[in-house]
């Protein structure tokens, strides 16, 4: 049977434009907010409800159709096989709460563990990355051109303070000397916006300890069809699920930290 | 003789808007772009066109008026007497030049000393925050309600990660705990920005440890009409005729960072 990936694609879409709406809209009425592991992780009542109509959703166009999300309305998958969805409904839950802005919905398409559709969808800014494997990304149907090699000292890295302030749980002495090498960095508190700047060429690289599945697969594909480079941050592939650290930006500046930066430096397991 | 702040801040306003249109019409076009003090110091030909452009209008429109500016095109002052802008034509040139996002006009309007007038214009988002002393402040027109308290534990804070990467020159160990005790930290590379987002409740605090009165001239008026806080690292209130420190935020956020973190911790002019 073949798929009809274009079909699947013009479906996404509608409904990320839909969800887009709905969180539109929530900022007229008062968020319920809950904490999840820890006092900064954030869950809303739109988390759960932008979760649970891409569920719907999906399971209605096909039922073949598998989903993974942040919330947990989904299924519990132990492999990639088939179609499968793979949904941040809020990326950057701490910055819609806060700001109400700087957050995306974020969906990758996946078929046997092949990113084929990833999506960022930045509600208030009405910015859609998109991204199709083989055809290339685009923002807003504009197509993005391919990353150009970039020097460290010229590059732009997202790294948040956490990773390089010293801690005795974090392995900051790592990424500290990336800091002062590079010419700026920049923390935009949802990683898959990050992605988006990165394939949209606003950023070289970004780094981080600690990412999700969902907050990676759209991402990924969008970075990947501008040529760049996503892995763990020793130099593998994510296996999408479960939790990973993560590397991902320009293929020239990708190269550079981790052969430069990271490799041998980090102890497997050591503080994610 | 009875100063017309109304004409002053129509005025201003209407210069606001035709820099941001020339900016705008900028990204069509190539850039030229030099370093200064070192090469991650970026100007462009439109920091220097967009400053000339203030610098003629005004004196066109007051020639008692004074400017100073980042490029160096208006006057040089040892006071603040009278009535003086105080302009950064594009705040974030790095992220003019690599992103076409996030920078800003920033202009202050002071008379002897005193903040009148303050504006922050993201162009690319076509959002004006302003604000006029007693007045309030606003964004796009609409009112700025006052700041609330937040606890440390539920504050977002603008940080840069070169201030907690270890680096000899850099009193790290000072903003460090910080990072592990906000809720998050967030870094977008405008200090313009960063204050204007701080009078919008977008984010609490705002530490650095290098800034020109340009870069605060602007955002000063907007934090302070919504009651927060603007004050070097060491409590005291900026000359704005040099290079200074920084700590402003909502004002619990700004009297727990000083007293709990930074009070009797930072030798002066230690590495500013």
């Amino acid at each position: 049977m073949t798929i009809n990936w274009d079909e699947i694609d013009a479906f996404s879409k509608e409904l990320i434009y839909k969800a887009g709406e709905k969180i539109r809209q929530s900022f007229q009425e008062k968020l319920q907010i809950d904490t999840k592991s820890d006092a900064n992780d954030l869950v809303t009542n739109m988390d759960k409800e932008i979760e649970r109509f891409f569920v719907e959703e999906v399971k209605k166009f096909d039922p073949s159709h598998q989903l993974i999300g942040e919330e947990g309305f989904g299924d519990q998958l132990d492999t990639l096989n088939g179609i499968v969805w793979i949904v941040d409904p809020i990326d950057g839950t701490m910055n819609f709460v806060h700001q109400q802005r700087n957050f995306a919905v974020s969906v990758g398409i996946y078929h046997d563990g092949v990113g084929m559709l990833g999506y960022v969808y930045d509600v208030v800014l009405d910015e859609l990355y998109h991204a199709y494997k083989g055809q290339g990304a685009y923002l807003n149907n504009k197509k993005l051109p391919l990353l150009k090699p970039v020097d460290i000292e010229q590059s732009i890295l997202a790294l948040n303070t956490l990773w390089v302030a010293p801690h005795e749980s974090i392995p900051y002495e790592v990424f500290a000397p990336l800091v002062h090498k590079a010419r700026g960095t920049r923390s935009y508190g949802s990683a898959a916006l990050e992605m988006a700047y990165i394939a949209a060429g606003r950023l070289d690289g970004y780094i981080t300890m600690r990412l999700s599945p969902w907050d990676i697969a759209g991402g990924k594909v969008l970075i990947e069809e501008v040529g760049g480079v996503v892995t763990d941050l020793y130099n593998e592939p994510h296996s999408l699920l479960e939790k990973s650290s993560f590397l991902a930006g320009n293929p020239s500046i990708h190269k550079v930290i981790f052969e430069q930066y990271i490799e041998g430096k980090l102890k497997k397991n050591s503080s994610t």
